[in-house]
């Protein structure tokens, strides 16, 4: 039951900064986390330059043991060359979501855009499905007509949508990516999760998997609940710009911020979750 | 951790068969239901008559020890009438579905409805929420406004969705409705499942509840995938007519059939369907 | 070019008034309407009894010469008494929407439910397609093979899809039935609209018409975007109880209210839905 | 009411083919298009590189009298950088989608964005809004709240949506994005549209609109109906992917094809795109 974290991508005047980056990394595997998902949702993968994923990828191979690396984009010959980049590096998989905003996709142009990134590495590919972000849903049974997949993030709120891969391709990993299904993905027996929370509440996530493999239910939900306090407040804000602000208000130190046109928060915004967040850190003293 | 039967309504050629109904609740109950559900979608309630639905209650409370009895209308002085009528026997609660059809109601009205039946009942009353029949979802905050709810039964394929109602309101006693999420909802401890499979794989879901119970969890999963097979293939030849022949070729018996528009099966989809069941039984005996 | 109003269905004290009803009818016949649909959505149909029905079936029938006469319901003996019913009357057509409320109905099961009803009456059979409040779309692919359906009555805000129905049968009648979309129907050659604001603004529809046969689109804006005022200020506060206070408000008289769970308006929604029309009359006398 | 052609971009083994673009555009526009919008959908243009859409601009210029630029990206200095090139040529606007793929953007976000478009460039700033594509609606409350904005391009099939921006921003230029309401959106008199089949058919746009200046519904809506069953077998096969073959089809060239992962249609596609295509050419010559 692996804990992954989606992590965050800093930028400091629409640069990355890599040294927060690292750092960041280091302190919340020292935390618990078991693998680090690069240039995913959370990293802004999809507003990321092909150089720029280069970097990323080389800095958390540095910092982490485990790494995965999402590779998708709108042009496959970026997808192609940033897959062959990655076997330079020690990865566990690369991903990729299917191909996003065109919205009149046919099936067929979905299973070859895989098959192609299979064909292009000897790495194994993951799946990255995520159907709000990208308006198609590559479930279980299209996973199984692209044959090569080893692993899948089912960003999705349907949990038994995810146990669905593990129905029809057993020897698949799959990770559910919703921050409110963290409890139900280790209680049902998923691989694990990739949950943006595990940037800024690590403790949080491994207190879960821990109560969890206790049998101490209760327990696992109140901190699910908490982490499901957070979401309350900081979707409605923007939750890719809010994770900056929760990870300098939870861990306490400052990884940059995101790049327009993901804006940073502003003041009023960063008020609002701050509040909030004093509370949650109460409860979770007690 | 309930198992509750969400019972189907015998017909024999546009009449109820109550002789079925009670018999078809004492199999059941024998093989480890714990509570049945009266006039809900599997049992057809809002296509039933007021006088209809009394006669079922009448001989659902003759043959099984806890009753719950769907009461939900489009005419409030109905849904009252059928709520008093509920004092005269020993039911655990009257739930009801928020006012369906008509897209445009306010949440103001929503509340109302909720609010009069409390008043018109000293009975427990329980949110019975099914956003895809009733275009509307009467989440955890509208429940909290609410106020006087006891219970939920949440038709609902998000699981976090469920245990929302939890988070708000602990004292509520929450179940989810969904066939494919038997295994997650005992998982994450709600208070138990309303599963229209347990009209015909009861058994299976006594399985699925000792196998969680006792830790197994790869054969809490094996169970619940065969659940899932069933619906895969029931689910596209009209569900709500489908459980009628499900429980006919996995129980034995014969419970009649629906009323139309749920018309029967034809003759060509139930064979469809005996050759998936077959099959299933078979996964089953090993 | 029909100007069709789904006429409201007054109560008082939760019986009919019929003669409110006809007086409406005739009143708004008098404006220009050409023809009344009984018991649709705004009429609250699948919220009435059968013989309630019946009983304002014959009052519309002595009021206006056009009547269409919607029949649907969950129990097809009902839905084939209602429109055997109508046969005494010099109806122009019965209508039905498909099962609601059952979201896991087959195709085949509801082709088989229009065709029962067409079985039933030598009544020309119109489609009621509302898919928001049915949950279910009988597009014209569906109708085509349903094969004996004489009109529709299309809620549908996709104007495309309402004349999709002329482009495959070129022979029914089709009406759009969103009030926000009653110049596009004119101005696109639909056969008219069934427009729940003929109730309260019957002047305003036949000023739409009148305006798209001289040509002047600019004034037929105008109009138009007087009741997409309304509707602005209506569609929060419960549509189906406004449309009670418009009546009021624009024409002039009381026609009851609606039953619970459709409740009246509570005074403060009557407030503010007063001062919104008050500066639309205003708009209206320029 | 213009009619303007989302220009398709024609690529040869994944590079640009600015001559077959440029002759593109000019054959269209001889056959009666207004204007061009480049880089939009069918252009791919969130599939292409910075300096990819600047060289298409710059060919774009040449060939066309009147150019809108789609400058959109999830970059904001990339956004910067394709607005401040597109002052060196004589366009008539610049226009931008809302960032997609991120679906929890808060509206202060989106609202900022085109802020920022509007701050960084002297020329005209028009909105394009597609929900499907972006996963957010952009509204014409939302545009009103922008301020800045000069036009849009609604792709949407609800023309009360388009219609919405005339109402409450009367001097914004509005056009219809959608193919099946080319006929809706002259009759009603939106400023025009904007429709990829502009591409492929001009001649059947310019035939709509003048039957609809003549008062001829009868012959505009048979020519909508061709472009409706273009649609019908086209989009099934991956819309983007099938334009350059109607393209080859209608008008007689060769454009190249699209860029993977919007991969070339499979020839077993394209020839079930040319049967139907010889079926609507012969109705096109009656």
């Amino acid at each position: 039951m692996d804990i992954i974290a989606p992590v965050v991508t800093p930028f400091r005047s629409g640069k990355l900064d890599l040294d927060a980056f690292a750092s960041h990394i280091r302190n919340i595997v020292r935390k618990g986390v078991d693998a680090v998902f690069v240039a995913g949702t959370t990293g802004l993968g999809p507003a990321l330059s092909v150089e720029e994923r280069k970097a990323l990828l080389e800095a958390a191979a540095s910092a982490a043991k485990r790494v995965i690396f999402q590779a998708g984009a709108l042009n496959l010959d970026d997808v192609v060359a940033l897959v062959k980049y990655a076997e330079r590096f020690d990865v566990e998989a690369v991903a990729s979501v299917p191909p996003y905003y065109f919205p009149r996709l046919s099936e067929r142009q979905i299973v070859r855009y895989f098959k192609d990134i299979c064909s292009a590495t000897s790495l194994p590919v993951y799946l990255y499905n995520y159907p709000t972000a990208t308006g198609k849903d590559v479930d279980a049974r299209i996973a199984k007509e692209i044959g090569c997949l080893k692993g899948v993030k089912d960003t999705n709120e349907d949990i038994a949508h995810t146990l669905a891969y593990k129905r029809l391709l057993p020897d698949m990993r799959a990770y559910n990516g919703s921050d409110s299904l963290v409890l139900a993905s280790f209680a049902v027996g998923l691989d694990g999760v990739v949950a943006s929370s595990a940037n800024y509440m690590p403790e949080v996530l491994v207190g879960i998997r821990e109560a969890v493999r206790a049998g101490d239910l209760e327990r696992a939900r109140r901190l699910q609940f908490l982490i499901n306090e957070v979401l309350d407040v900081a979707r409605p804000l923007g939750y890719s710009s809010a994770v900056y602000e929760l990870i300098k208000a939870f861990q306490g130190y400052d990884v940059g911020e995101p790049r327009p046109p993901i804006y940073p928060l502003e003041d009023e915004d960063k008020d609002k979750l701050a509040a909030a967040v004093s509370k949650i850190k109460e409860a979770l003293r007690l």
